[in-house]
């Protein structure tokens, strides 16, 4: 059931199964396959993760492809609540480790908060990361350009960038690079450096080569209409000509509530796992964007189903097996 | 494009860079991402695969619980076709490796077959697996009830057999062991050989301890109405009473095709993969389930962005790097 600061007490003295940080794609399938494993869920989502700001989710199977991510994390949370999840919306301040259980703190409510404390056997960190922008004075002109023409995920949306004049909008050295990837969709490539960081000869010399311009100066504004990207003004009046971009300023990682954690192996701000995204903690598990590996809706998707398969198997088999009880002793009678 | 035998001829001199053995869910999301990545893609579906007879999918992300597997397998082929993947509706016989290339032999067509060979560099091997079912007479009287309340899949669909009246039908003595994990959701089970094989006295025993009765009779039919079983009729005039049952009588292969390359490492029937979903021949990548791992909708999702990440990856760094070729000679001129 939908949880909120109203009946949150009704789950005081509750212990949950599993709770599952994070309500995009993975923390919605291993709540979905939790649920239909008959265990107790609960979802806890802060909101305005990374998959609310796709505007369309063009490459998951079996869902048209103008179907904005807010709509899966809606249909998502439906699903999970149908099948007997709790779902809570919420800030997951901390986790500790009680032994068997953990001890989960929520932020719940932005005025008036209050600071429920949940139990749970398991805990699936699907928090997620959210991509840095370029931090402009005004914040909309970028929020009106991200999500649409303006990308955040060269895998997701290359084939939209497709032989267009791109802006690729590095956050340091290491993330220009991405020019020599994005050349695969298109060559028309702008560099913009948005006056962060100094650039080595190496690079200026391989971005020439290429002939991929490089501008340093800080970016003013996106210009455009209706989402629709006609180029960049930059602070010294420069203005770069381009019909989309990509940013890649890297991202920042929801994990802090559990970084009080020993036992947890990190590889950067990712978790570490093994193949059922167990992490290196025997109850906590990581899927999506936390754990190392593809950042795909699909990916996340399966990584839910396999944290909440290995959670069920291990409860499943410390459990005592439910016998048919009027039958058994018809059936171990010794015959007459 | 849509293929069929009145335009193959227009790709008979062509070479994709990879063809997809089996339009389910694995298969769609390889042609997708590929696809997406400007890749020649062509997806070979034969018809009446696992995903075309699942009349619920109950336990992915995003779709509504009541979407039959059919309706996935369209709203994907559209995809795929959007973003420019060839598809064809036709049966892979062979795969020959020519070293650089496959020839792949489909058959097209049930009746005046026409026998086209078409040409790639990679294969994703996503033709799966069909479930065994009972061989009765009738086999509509099977179909009836398969896929509405008569599963194959107990991670799927456990959960909405409940607490029911359940026969497990059983191809082997190891399948019998099925009954100590549905026993999770259900203690009520019936366990049904359909007079196929013996059972030892030491399973017997195990039956018996738990109280689920062994019916070893063949059976005559399913009894029920609207796919609602209430009951399994046997051939020496036994009625087992049940609303719900679970055959798990193996499976079939989809996987001949391949049975003549070298270098692929088979682990029984499933092919073995690496974590891109890479067989241990280079070019032939498997995913769903003919790999090793959870027969699942989600996970086979998950695996066809991996297997096409990977050839995308791999034919990437092979080509040559586009440059903006009217700026090279402006950005690399000597300063005046």
């Amino acid at each position: 059931m939908k949880l909120s600061s109203k009946n949150i007490n009704d789950r005081a003295d509750y212990v949950y199964d599993a709770i599952v940080v994070g309500g995009g794609a993975g923390g919605l399938s291993a709540a979905i396959y939790l649920a239909r494993y008959g265990l107790k869920t609960l979802i806890v989502e802060k909101g305005k993760g990374r998959s609310f700001w796709m505007q369309e989710l063009r490459n998951y199977v079996g869902v048209q492809a103008t179907t904005p991510g807010r709509d899966i994390q809606k249909t998502g949370m439906d699903q999970a609540l149908e099948w007997g999840a709790d779902y809570l919306r919420g800030y997951v301040e901390e986790v500790i480790d009680e032994g068997d259980t953990f001890a989960v703190k929520v932020k719940v409510g932005k005025n008036d908060s209050i600071h429920p404390v949940l139990h749970s056997k398991y805990v699936i960190a699907a928090s997620g990361i959210i991509d840095n922008l370029p931090q402009l004075d005004d914040m909309q002109n970028v929020f009106d350009y991200a999500g649409y023409t303006l990308h955040v995920c060269m895998i997701c949306d290359g084939y939209d960038m497709w032989d267009q004049k791109a802006v690729l909008i590095a956050g340091n050295e290491g993330k220009m690079e991405a020019a020599f990837v994005l050349n695969w969709f298109t060559p028309y490539i702008s560099v913009l450096t948005n006056g962060e960081f100094e650039v080595s000869d190496q690079m200026r010399h391989k971005l020439a080569e290429h002939g991929y311009p490089l501008y340093e100066a800080k970016i003013k504004r996106f210009l455009g209409e209706d989402h629709e990207l006609s180029g960049v003004e930059l602070e010294d009046g420069t203005v770069v000509e381009a019909t989309t971009g990509l940013v890649n300023m890297g991202s920042q990682y929801h994990n802090d509530y559990l970084k009080g954690i020993a036992d947890l192996e990190w590889d950067g701000e990712n978790l570490v796992t093994d193949e059922w995204r167990q992490t290196t903690h025997p109850r906590i598990f990581a899927v999506g964007d936390l754990k190392k590996g593809l950042n795909q809706v699909s990916v996340a998707v399966a990584d839910g189903t396999m944290a909440a398969t290995k959670i069920w198997r291990t409860i499943r088999r410390a459990a005592p097996p439910r016998k048919w009880e009027e039958k058994v002793a018809e059936l171990t009678a010794p015959i007459a």
